[in-house]
């Protein structure tokens, strides 16, 4: 019994290596299209400004590791063609040139995400890159070291735009980041936002917000060397630009194959993480879950999420007919991310999509010290949570400041337990001096929202 | 109609807020024996050290802040006794010594804790105190300026004991601790105590565990101030001692007038905090509760839980008849303190409570850290968590080094929605490379444990 997983970095790796402990009996092939597996790819905007030093440390098992479990890693192959009715995959070895085409029993596709690139004039310009693969990073680094740019240009105000703003004032860069919306961090809400902005301004980047990009240049030089970007008539100088304009599930290897294809435009699945196609799983970035508290499906393309699909498919790919599967109930679109000293965070559904959903949103809004008034060295805490007006039930919260992770794990918690803002008042969170106030900021906003009722 | 509280710290100040909230016409009287109202105990052992420089910074309100507000805050009035047929209160004002007597319609005692003083020798020495008043904390730090002491020495590892130690060396002291129990922080397992004794040493305290004081001695300078304290036999110097022997509920009050006394000592209140006198509440650290996972009465005294049992009692005691009132359900028993660099906290029922309380508990325990393993600067996060092994449900957890305050937190949620192992495997939790390892330690001890069942 052969069990083929297409993609090996999050979703594909985790589902291999729970398949070989279920199954050690089980002949199990991962492809990967880029030479290196099990990449941490979150940790790419660090490796830009020399904070994550080593390329290996963001490979978490080497195609070599995967072999000594017994798990065959066939890098640099990609997968082109599934033919689901005779069982066979056909594609190219990208070492060589040289086309392959093998059978498998069960195959489990994990192809992922990759970075959108918007057709700005210029795109085709050395200097301009995309920020997803480890390959990527590579190109950048090498652009930098020959290049020794002083400016550069980030495209996109989400999470990965401002970690790369970030990194590149680190390396001593002048920054200038154009994010098309009206606020950076668009899945967040105004107030968040006005601080991350407050914060970048700070730290010296120039963000120009509702501003849409027209394209590069090389400035007349014609050297095909990036100088300088274009938004809305303005021009800035940068010998380096970062398009994190945001990314897309890979589905056409699927979609070919038979598999539906869902209304987020990721790949369907139900909750044991099976497509529409018989004998066929999928997993990570490039399929759709449902939301816990909203019920509809969600997109939720991120590395922890990847890896608890990836065991739930990985096992359930690997189990003798009649075992019972594991299953992955779905997802709350919890999300986190640093950008130069703030944390940012949010779980759950926020005013507007609530309100999208059918529930009637009430919110309070915190602000409060990461630890006892009395006691030093207490730093803002920020925390709107939101709640149904109806029920009491917890939707969602954002975050951002000291003790953002903290403080979206209570409520991603809370939101998985289904608790209301009446349950988040008696909660016997842990309180002493250094670590808050006497009463978190979680049971101060739902006291808030209580009295709103 | 008049609203009587004995005692005004946490619980009781509270109380007496949410009353005038609810009932804008009550006559609100609240009765507090120190001189002093609102002070936050928690804060009294960084008192010693300076690093809360402020004894104001340590009243949250003062009884003119109550006047205020309407709430006739009368300190240094000590209630004697309750004569409940009557609604009588009688007792004595400790300026003036006069004697008062004075009526009520409603009643709410929140009468606190107290030191427990063991019956060493020389426990009357000048320079042996107990730290649990806001006085306390003045009268050490009086016979510190005034004696210069060079080497002090701690009674009893709990919380309070090691926040002292930490805090007399940060001013400079030599600390020797003494603990009777096996380990310090004798409500943690031997793993988490071991990890604080080591940090202890590391820190320069020593510390003497499994062994019983004797007493204390001048000497023989026969000045009646302390020299030393004598533990099994040994001798160690001290010019200053900290008796941290445990707190004990004040009852007293209660008792007399005929208020149930639960099975641990404390003011037995249903969930409306409501004693077994009608008209009479009680909240604070002299009432037992519920624990929502083993079921028991458990007694809890920490201020958030005061607090939380004081906004459900003061609204209650103000209600008028017919409305719905509020209601505490229980605790977890969540505690969290700081000792030097290291945070310890704890949630639930740990494996010998567990099984006391009739689950059948199985453990896993994590050592990881708090960023990705490749993000620099992260730091060692120790979890352990417990769950029950037919129903998977999680029990409790306890957590020591860094993010210990997260951890505690996420695993208190997680009780309070009664979860699964299964939950936490798959919850959503935030993940970024600087806040922890792609999966939490959380959903990684509930994975190990899920392979156990």
């Amino acid at each position: 019994m052969r069990l083929a997983v297409v993609g090996g970095v999050a979703a594909g790796t985790k589902a291999a290596s729970r398949a070989r402990r279920v199954d050690p009996e089980l002949d199990i092939v991962l492809y990967q299209e880029e030479p290196d597996t099990s990449i941490s790819e979150c940790g790419l905007p660090y490796r830009l400004s020399g904070t994550v030093g080593s390329r290996d440390s963001l490979i978490a098992r080497t195609p070599e590791e995967f072999g000594e479990k017994g798990i065959e890693a066939r890098v640099l192959h990609r997968v082109e063609r599934v033919d689901h009715e005779r069982r066979v995959l056909t594609g190219r070895n990208l070492k060589t040139g040289e086309p392959f085409e093998e059978g498998y029993d069960r195959l489990l596709i994990s192809t992922g995400a990759r970075a959108k690139m918007p057709p700005f004039e210029g795109s085709e310009l050395a200097g301009v890159f995309p920020l997803r693969f480890l390959t990527d990073s590579d190109a950048i680094l090498e652009h930098i070291r020959e290049h020794s740019p002083g400016r550069a240009a980030v495209v996109g105000g989400g999470y990965i735009g401002l970690e790369v703003a970030e990194n590149l004032v680190s390396l001593g860069l002048e920054v200038t980041l154009v994010e098309s919306a009206g606020h950076v961090a668009a899945a967040y809400g105004s107030e968040v936002a006005g601080k991350i902005q407050d914060h970048l301004a700070e730290k010296g980047v120039s963000v120009h917000t509702g501003q849409r990009v027209d394209g590069f240049s090389d400035g007349g030089h014609g050297d095909g060397q990036v100088r300088s970007i274009s938004f809305e008539g303005r021009e800035a100088p940068a010998e380096l630009v970062i398009v994190g304009a945001g990314i897309e599930p890979v589905v056409e290897l699927a979609e070919e194959a038979g598999a539906e294809i869902g209304v987020t435009g990721a790949i369907r699945v139900n909750e044991r993480m099976e497509t529409s196609l018989p004998g066929v799983w999928a997993a990570g970035d490039n399929v759709e879950s449902s939301h816990l508290v909203g019920g509809a499906p969600t997109w939720a393309p991120l590395g922890d999420t990847a890896n608890q699909m990836g065991r739930v498919a990985g096992t359930n790919a690997a189990l003798a007919d009649g075992d019972t599967p594991l299953e992955f109930p779905g997802v709350l679109g919890t999300g986190i991310f640093k950008v130069f000293d703030l944390g940012v965070a949010k779980t759950g559904l926020l005013e507007s999509d609530a309100a999208e959903a059918g529930f009637s949103p009430v919110s309070a809004t915190v602000e409060a010290g990461s630890s006892a008034g009395y006691y030093p060295g207490g730093q803002e805490v920020f925390l709107k949570l939101v709640a149904d007006k109806d029920s009491g039930r917890v939707l969602g919260a954002e975050t951002c400041g000291a003790q953002a992770d903290k403080m979206v794990d209570i409520c991603a918690t809370a939101l998985w337990g289904r608790l209301t803002v009446a349950d988040l008042i008696n909660l016997d969170l842990a309180y002493a001096p250094p670590f808050g106030p006497a009463l978190s900021p979680v049971i101060q906003a739902a006291t808030i929202i209580s009295g709103k009722l």
